[in-house]
């Protein structure tokens, strides 16, 4: 089985809900992924924490089969995020964000780790994305996201990076911000254009469209009566695909669509709860109930 | 074949959107249905339209097949509606709303129609809606279409129609304000609640999701370089999946899952040019070639 690489990053969020609130909980973009990728092939995790990091976080995460060794401990506090969802839980403000160890953050791929074949390059500065993509010897399966700030304030490094992807996960409006187009059909049609392989454009509650030179694949999402707390669904998503993707090891049409509800199905579960909490309880069994749920959902 | 009727409005509409504007183009809630209904069965509309309203208007719906028996003439001016979409084309404004000869019709069934298998109630007042099914001898299936004006103004008689309709079709905005929740699983549960036997949750751009107690069934929309015109997507929906259920008289779980694809399909084509324009030139065959379309976008 294929090995997976994210390079992200692991922090502690306090996030309002029109629900409920939950404070310094377990998160970051590799945090998710790696939980969620972890459920089908092994994972290694390339992040920075301070040396505030709980030896229970850390032994949780080691305790779910995740390989940290590239988690480098920093003098310092780790990440801390907090963010407030609106009544429309497609909208939240950024409430505090206190960067500490990972402002200086410069990841390192170890020897052992530099011949991962899948590669996630989760929502951190292009520039230190490129740099670490560069550190691998010839994944065979890139995939990136990103936030509307890099686009904004680093557009130039990061269409830089975009020939050098697979796969771009992105959500509607960072695709509108990157293509300045509306329409999600050509804002993905000019995405491709500017040299990424395909382009997954997620739509939350909608569901998500992936699009590629040759084919598109439209999913709805899971429906839920209760999304509880969005954080982490999109990473979550990444990690489901990807951990898909290296598990089957068919990167074909076919194997694309179904690492795809896959990665729907990690995201259906990461918002029933805060942060990760969901999937901390989460076994492989109740992933394929919901995927034979998801075909039986949306077959005709 | 089983043959449908239905009861809605025959108007002009003057149209304004971000790529264009159109004026006085044949409209109205029971034309788009009918067009669309009729590329699969038999149709008998029951519409007033004012002694303005064109020869050439007249000929094309009869020329499309259409049972324009019911469609009752009176003196006086066709109803006419004047909207303006937002670049977000799920919003909209109306500009200018002429009732004229609409705002007395009182909906009567010929005899000869009356044995309809396939109703279809669109958009107008409950009241009249709940007296034209009454004149229905035994109707198969009753599907009933509505907008936020009737919910907010005449939610008593709208609610006490409920128990007598198959299949309530609405938009996100107006189940959220139908059920008072947000969520739309949540929405959709508490509107089977009030005695419908399902209910089509319609969702613009993003696809459709139908529930019923047994089981729920979501679908993508099909994926649009350029959305012209949204006017008559929902009535083109509800004609292009009655008219495929009355087509195949296959009403299991099955056969309304492709009739709602096929109801995709038929409102992926309207939105393609002004009001009904798109369906003048619209053939069969074009409907079948992107039916597989959509299959080869959603399978997995």
């Amino acid at each position: 089985m294929s090995e997976i690489a994210v390079v992200g990053s692991v922090a502690f969020d306090t996030i309002e809900t029109p629900t409920g609130r939950a404070t310094d909980v377990l998160g970051g973009s590799a945090t998710h992924f790696a939980v969620a990728a972890r459920y089908f092939a092994p994972v290694h995790l390339i992040a920075v924490v301070g040396d505030d990091f709980p030896g229970a976080e850390r032994d949780y995460l080691a305790g779910r089969g995740i390989d940290l060794a590239g988690l480098e401990v920093r003098p310092g506090k780790t990440f801390r995020w907090a963010g407030r969802y609106h009544e429309d839980l497609n909208v939240r403000d950024t409430v505090a964000l206190e960067l500490n160890v990972f402002a200086d953050f410069r990841p390192r791929v170890a020897p052992a780790v530099r011949s991962a074949a899948y590669v996630f390059l989760a929502n951190i500065d292009p520039r230190l994305q490129a740099d670490v993509l560069a550190q691998f010897e010839k994944p065979a399966l890139v995939a990136c996201d990103t936030i509307g700030h890099w686009i904004e304030t680093a557009r130039q490094p990061f269409e830089a990076l975009l020939p050098r992807i697979d796969l771009l996960v992105v959500n509607d409006e960072e695709a509108r911000l990157l293509s300045g187009e509306r329409n999600v059909v050509r804002a993905a049609r000019k995405i491709l254009g500017l040299g990424t392989r395909a382009v997954l454009v997620k739509r939350g509650e909608y569901g998500a469209i992936l699009f590629s030179p040759q084919s598109v694949f439209a999913v709805p999402a899971y429906p839920l009566e209760q999304v509880f707390d969005p954080t982490g669904a999109g990473d979550a998503f990444a990690g489901g695909l990807m951990g898909a993707l290296a598990a089957s090891g068919d990167r074909s049409e076919a194997g694309f669509r179904r690492a795809i509800v896959y990665g729907t199905v990690l995201a259906s579960f990461i918002v029933e709860d805060f942060g990760g909490r969901r999937l901390s309880t989460l076994t492989r069994d109740d992933i394929e109930r919901r995927y034979r749920e998801f075909v039986a959902l949306t077959e005709f």
